[in-house]
C-alpha cells in the first residue's frame, strides 16, 4: 500500500516553528517548566501537525517533536513519525530513539478526561505530571504568519457569503429557514460545517441567526447572545418563529474553511427599526473604531473592555449591553482553531495584548422586542492597532 | 421576570423513571455502589432532565434527584431545583435540605476533564470518589417507552428526507454538493444539525456522503466508513470529487430531531454497478434479515457480530467487509442521545442483548474503485427480534 508523506516541506517548517514557540514557553518558567509534553486533544494535535490524526504528539523541551500515530495508517514512518497501537508503547519507543524519559511530563488536564489522564500518568509512571493546558492555550493565542494568512482566507470567504445573504431572504420566512439558506451558501463556499469549540460547555451547529424577541432568551452556553433554539436539547439560536417587521436579524455564522475560523456578526432589519436600536448599533461601531485605533501590544486586555464600557455608559445603554435579561461579562475573545480561544476580553483580564493575537470583538446590545444589534469583527493585533480581517459593510440594511 | 416551570408534569414523570433506573444500578453492586452521583456531562444532563442546562444533577441512591442550575436563570426554584454560582455551594445546600453527604460519590471520570474532576473531588472532600461513567452508559443503553417514541419520530423524519434524495441529484455533481443539498433537506425537516457523540475521538458535521474510491480512504475517527473530507483538519466523508458512472454513493446522514437520533444508511448508484458491489449489498441485507429474526434478549452481543461474519465468510466477501484498506471491528452500536452509545457490536462483546436497547446495525462493504455498499438501520430490541425504526427501501437505485 502506498504511504503518503506526513507533512509537506512547508507544513514541516510551519509546525517546527510552532513547536519552537511551545518549547520556549516550556523554558520560560511561567508554566511549571515541564521537560516534555504529551499532547492528544484534537485542537492541539491539529496545531502541532497541520492535520487531525488519532494519536499523540510528544514535545521534548529541546529537539524535534515526535508524532505517535494510531490511525489512519496511511503515512510514511520516520524518526519523528511512528505508528503505535496504544500509548503504553511510547516510553519504550522514546528510549529506543535515545530520548531519556522526562522528570516532569505536561499533560492537557483541562481537555482530557480524568480516566485518560490517569492512564497517561501510569504510562509515564516515573515522571511527575503537570497541567500543560494553559501553556498550549498561550502558545496558540499568538498566531504565526501562516495562521494569519489562513484566517484571512476565512474572512474573505465569510464576507463573500454574507454578501449573498439579502438574496436568501423571503418575506414571512422563519429565522430558522433563513439560517438554513445561509448554511447552504456557506457550505457551497467551502465552509466545513463544523465549529471546534474549547470546553464542554459549548455546543452549536453552524452558528446562530437570532431574530426579534428571541434575542433576549438566556442561553446556558458561553455564547455572547442567546436564543431559545428549536429544541430543549440544543437551546441556542433561531427558534423557528416568523420574522416580523420592526425586528432585527443578527447573523453570527460559522467562518471555518480550513481548520481555522473567523468570527463575524452582521445585522439586517425586517422593516423599519426604532431609533434606540439604531443608536445602539452605531454605539457598537463607535466602540470598534475606538478599539481599532487605541489597541496596542502591551496594553492589558481589560483596557479594551473598559474603553467599550465607558462608551456604553456615555451613551446610557448599559441595560442593553451584551444582553438584557442575561448579560455576559465579555466583549470579545481569541479565535483561531477553536471559536473561543484565549484571551477573553473581560473587565478583569490583565493579560497583555500581544502582537499577532487574533481577537473577535463583539460589542452587542439586546433591545427588548426588537432584537440584537451590534457588529463583530475578527482582528489581528498589529503594532499600531487592530487590523480587521472580516471586511464587510457594517450598516444595518433592510432585507 | 417570569420564571418558567423546569419540567412539565409528563417530563417530570419520565425523568423520575430514568432516575429510578439509575438508582437501581447504583444498588446493584455492579458499579462500586456509590451513595450518590454528581452528573455534569451534556448528554447525561439531558438524559436526567429532558433539557440542556449548565449545572449539575445530584442523584442520591434513594429519593429525588436535585437539579443544581447555573444557567440559564429562567426556571422556578423548588426543593429539587436550586440555582448556584459554583459547585462549591452544593454540599451546603444538600445539608440545608437534610441530605447527608455521601461516603462514596460517583463522578463521570470518562467524560469530565481531569481538572474538573479534581475540583469536584475537593467539593466532596469527605467522600471517596468513584467513576460512574459506565453506570450512566448502562442506564442509557436501555430506552424508556418515551425515548423509543422520540427515536421513532427521528426515523420517520429521516426516511422522509431520504425519500427526497434522488430529486437532489444532478449529473456531474460533486459528492460534497450532493451532501449540501441533503443537509438542507434535513434541516428543513427539523433536523437540529448537530450530532452529539461520545468520546473526544469523534468529530463530524451533519454526517457523511461517500462516493467511489473515496470510500476506501482510512479515517482517524471511530466511524465505520472513512472518506478523506475536504480539509486535513476534518478528515471524514465527502472529498469534493465529481461522482462518476460506475460508482456508489453511500448516504449516512444525521437523524437528530429532538435530542435523540436514529442512524440510517442507504446507497444509490451513479450509472450501472459491477456485480461484486451488488452481491455485497445483498449480503448486507441478508445479514440484517438474519439478525432481525435471530436476535433475542439474553443473547451475547458478540453473537450478532459472529452471525454476520459467518454470512460474510460464506459469501467470500471478508476482504471488503467493514472497510478494505482499513477495516473496523464492529458492525453496529447503540444509539440514542449520542450517536455512538453502548453497546458496540463486536466479536468480543459478551454483554447480553437487552429488551428496549436501540441498536444501529451497519454491515457495510468497501469495493475498491466502486465505493461503499450496505444498509444501516436503527432497531429496537423486542422479545421476538429486532424492530426496524428507519423504514425506507433498501435496494440500490440509480440516481
Amino acid at each position: 500500500m502506498d504511504r503518503k508523506s506526513f507533512m509537506s516541506p512547508e507544513m514541516a517548517e510551519e509546525c517546527a516553528l510552532r513547536v519552537r514557540s511551545v518549547q520556549s514557553l516550556m523554558r520560560s518558567g511561567e508554566f511549571h517548566s515541564p521537560e516534555a509534553l504529551l499532547i492528544s486533544s484534537n485542537a492541539n494535535i491539529f496545531y502541532l501537525s497541520g492535520r487531525f490524526f488519532r494519536g499523540y504528539v510528544y514535545v521534548p523541551v529541546e529537539g524535534k517533536a515526535v508524532y505517535f500515530l494510531i490511525r489512519p495508517a496511511v503515512f510514511e514512518e520516520s524518526d519523528t513519525v511512528r505508528y503505535i497501537r496504544k500509548p503504553e508503547q511510547i516510553p519504550g519507543l522514546l528510549a529506543e530513539a535515545g530520548l531519556s524519559l522526562p522528570r516532569q511530563i505536561g499533560l492537557e488536564e483541562d481537555e482530557i478526561s480524568y480516566s485518560d489522564i490517569l492512564r497517561l500518568q501510569k504510562v509515564f509512571g516515573g515522571s511527575v505530571s503537570l497541567n500543560c493546558s494553559s501553556l498550549l492555550r498561550r502558545a496558540r493565542m499568538v498566531k504565526t504568519p501562516y495562521e494569519i494568512s489562513e484566517m484571512k482566507k476565512d474572512g474573505l470567504h465569510q464576507a463573500s457569503v454574507y454578501r449573498r445573504i439579502p438574496r436568501l431572504y423571503k418575506p414571512d420566512m422563519t429565522d430558522l429557514e433563513f439560517q438554513i439558506e445561509i448554511e447552504r451558501e456557506l457550505r457551497l463556499e467551502g465552509c466545513l460545517g463544523y465549529i471546534r469549540t474549547a470546553g464542554r460547555l459549548m455546543e452549536i451547529n453552524m452558528g446562530s441567526v437570532i431574530n426579534g424577541a428571541n434575542a433576549d432568551t438566556p442561553t446556558p452556553y458561553d455564547f455572547s447572545m442567546g436564543g431559545a433554539g428549536v429544541d430543549p436539547s440544543l437551546p441556542v439560536g433561531a427558534d423557528g418563529s416568523i420574522m416580523h417587521p420592526g425586528t432585527t436579524v443578527m447573523v453570527d455564522m460559522n467562518g471555518s474553511f480550513n481548520g481555522y475560523q473567523t468570527d463575524m456578526t452582521r445585522v439586517w432589519s425586517v422593516g423599519k427599526l426604532p431609533s434606540l436600536a439604531l443608536k445602539a448599533h452605531e454605539c457598537s461601531r463607535r466602540i470598534l473604531r475606538t478599539l481599532e485605533s487605541a489597541t496596542r501590544p502591551g496594553m492589558e486586555i481589560c483596557r479594551l473592555y473598559d474603553l467599550a464600557a465607558e462608551i456604553v455608559e456615555e451613551e446610557g445603554l448599559q441595560q442593553y449591553f451584551m444582553g438584557h435579561r442575561q448579560q455576559v461579562g465579555f466583549i470579545g475573545h481569541g479565535v483561531g482553531i477553536e471559536l473561543n480561544e484565549q484571551p477573553p476580553v473581560t473587565h478583569r483580564n490583565k493579560t497583555p495584548v500581544l502582537e499577532s493575537m487574533t481577537l473577535a470583538i463583539e460589542p452587542k446590545f439586546v433591545i427588548p422586542g426588537v432584537g440584537a444589534v451590534g457588529v463583530e469583527n475578527t482582528y489581528v493585533v498589529r503594532p499600531d492597532g487592530l487590523e480587521c480581517i472580516t471586511p464587510f459593510p457594517e450598516e444595518i440594511r433592510e432585507l
